[in-house]
């Protein structure tokens, strides 16, 4: 099948300029209708579903993929989900920075949605109604382009989707979903600037690459964390260890899991046996620099660390350790080596904590805490549509006012400009 | 003369590094310094801009390029803006959205400078010190791309504010000149994704297209203003005409000039001819559609409108003009053909004025007011780098703020992610 998408696009700005005329109480009822669909169309759903997972597991997809891809046992969860989307406040309509110039003209900035978003993620189909959920309550058409591994489950989603918004007599194309897996769709969305607003890619390095690449549509650069902790001197090393093992071990797939620890000179003869002591026990490995493979015991699991490797995202129980003489040397290499997603110190030295809070330029920087917080959820952002890694528009965790815009009202008398 | 872009980035990213520890005081001190400089270095800058201005005149540039390019007698007010610079309050190190979370942890966000930006803009050598005063005032360090036609110029004018940079023992490498005119440092600079963080062309159609089309680095996308006025049955006309005037002749080379007039088929064969009579005392033409040709006297300034242009920039005296039966139309003529940079409407209707202000969704909307007043100076913004069309980052006039960004501090007390 044949996608046009100069026809989606076409839809999709339609749909978005009767979108932006809803009020929030209309913008709830349908998402709460879609949670109802999700539920009432289970059956079809997870049959679609379990065609997929067949599928996945002949073609010999890792259990990790196989796990992503599964919806058995998580529609009620992604249907309450979209209903706690319903209950957090709007942002559209805000209006902020008020004030009327010396000559009389009324000026204000209104919060507005951007428009049409285009998303393009990888194997988990929950992202498919998240993502969907997110727009509507924002305003926004969207897009969407999800892995071809799960393209039976997101066609079984959207349908139902599109099936509670018509129901509410919502513009139906508000939600599209491209249902050919041919991947030139992807560089076509990418170049469909005269309809989409934003491109928002939810996957690896590859694809944020590609976007980037060969997008003429802004896009919002994210999810690679290459993230660091260091541990100073005087930093108290038994919260330390807690902070550095949960940073690491506690989803260790996730962007914001560690990946480098770096440890002051003057405490690595103690503190990295003690890091790699504790850490076995739970199964990490670690690629550690020349002194801190000589204050440790020759160990299966410990290996000198190669070229490379202080550039990687393991995103596995794999940990970097690299010792260094002071914080001068910890700022330069996370300057050197981060992604600037989330980078963090433990310390209790308050100079120390200031320097490196003004000096390292992360998204997130941390004090004394887990990397594993940068997160919409945890940080208080009511949902996450992505966590931003560049400097424009959004910086770390990104919620609902981040797929807003603004656009300046000015009312004047017949004003003229002299 | 080649130019290693590279060492240009690496350069400009150390130079960021040191600009984001300064005071405003600082930061202040070296933009004095700057002025101060350009007044004592005066003459050789004029002789650097005569040479430019010969070459110019010899090329065959037009008159209104020459005007441009010339900084004889400006260089005191260029000087004096970047004073003015001085004076603004700086938007760096403010916080905002403290919040302690119910676990404890310590939120905030804090803003920062973007880091490096690459400009690249056209004959105007005033930019460069606008550009240089912005950047240095947000702490950003800058990479500047100036027209091949004033480049003695920017070279005379960039070596001064490094002059100045040093004495004040800044980082000189905070400004940077491409000081080969080869178009390849264009392409060049817009892959330079390693160490630029932004790009804000400044310039015609052909140059933003050609950002985003070849860059991977975030463009501020804008500057083109398609504008449009609607003047409805309710509107006080003697105002409108005050305001169609404004918005067309004040100054027509800019983006914030009018280039289509809508109006009220039911006020069209008495406002029309109006419109026509006053502003053909100021020399403009006209391109209108054919209800309105009907109602005018046929004049040697009066055309039919010819495809394509209702989506033409004219930044001249031209004017379109389209009698539409009602609002809805004018508002889906202004979605199919404006630029989203600047939109009116001159209305007595309050019910109008609401619609026309929910349902356009332009960077500035105005109600009875000229286009002209899109501009940070006028808007109280103080200063202005850009005016984006875009809507991510900001829309519409861009100050200081816009020049920033922010990071996440998160501080805890030994806090794991449960």
């Amino acid at each position: 099948m044949t996608v046009d998408m100069q026809q989606l696009g076409r839809q999709a700005k339609a749909a978005s300029y009767a979108l932006r005329t809803f009020s929030t109480e209309t913008k709830n009822r349908a998402l709460r209708a879609i949670a109802e669909a999700l539920e009432a169309n289970q059956e079809v759903i997870l049959a679609a579903n379990a065609q997929d997972m067949a599928d996945g597991k002949a073609k010999g997809l890792t259990p990790a993929l196989l796990d992503r891809l599964n919806l058995q046992g998580r529609l009620a969860g992604i249907a309450q989900d979209v209903r706690h989307v319903a209950e957090l406040p709007d942002p559209v309509g805000r209006e902020f920075e008020q004030k009327t110039l010396p000559n009389g003209l009324r000026v204000r900035k209104r919060r507005v949605p951007i428009g049409v978003l285009g998303v393009i993620y990888e194997a988990r189909p929950n992202v498919t109604v998240d993502v969907a959920a997110l727009a509507l309550k924002t305003g926004n058409a969207v897009i969407l382009r999800g892995g071809s591994e799960t393209l039976r489950s997101n066609v079984a989603l959207v349908e139902t989707i599109r099936g509670a918004l018509e129901r509410e007599a919502f513009p139906v194309d508000a939600v599209q979903l491209i249902t050919d897996p041919d991947r030139r769709y992807v560089y076509e969305l990418l170049r469909l600037s005269e309809y989409v607003d934003m491109i928002i890619p939810r996957g690896g390095n590859a694809l944020h690459t590609f976007c980037r690449e060969n997008s003429t549509i802004p896009v919002i650069t994210g999810g690679i964390g290459i993230c660091h902790l260091y541990v100073d001197e005087t930093a108290d090393q038994e919260a330390a260890l807690a902070v550095v093992r949960n940073a690491k071990v506690q989803r260790p797939s996730v962007c914001n899991a560690l990946d480098t620890l770096l440890v002051q000179e003057s405490i690595a003869r103690d503190f990295v046996p003690r890091v790699v002591e504790r850490l076995t026990a739970d199964g990490v490995r670690f690629r550690v620099d020349e002194q801190a493979y000589h204050v440790l015991a020759p160990a299966e699991n410990v290996q000198a660390a190669g070229e490379g490797d202080w550039d990687t995202e393991w995103l596995d129980l794999i940990l970097g350790i690299r010792v260094v003489p002071d914080l001068d040397a910890a700022i330069e290499h996370i300057r050197a080596h981060s992604t600037g997603h989330s980078d963090g110190i433990l310390t209790r030295d308050p100079a120390a904590m200031q320097r490196f809070v003004d000096e390292v330029d992360s998204a997130a920087v941390y004090v004394n805490a887990s990397t594993r917080f940068t997160d919409g959820g945890q940080l208080g952002l009511g949902a996450e549509i992505a966590i931003s890694t560049q400097k424009l528009h959004a910086r770390g965790p990104m919620g609902l006012e981040e797929l807003t815009t603004y656009k300046w009202i000015i009312e004047g008398d017949g004003h003229v400009r002299p």
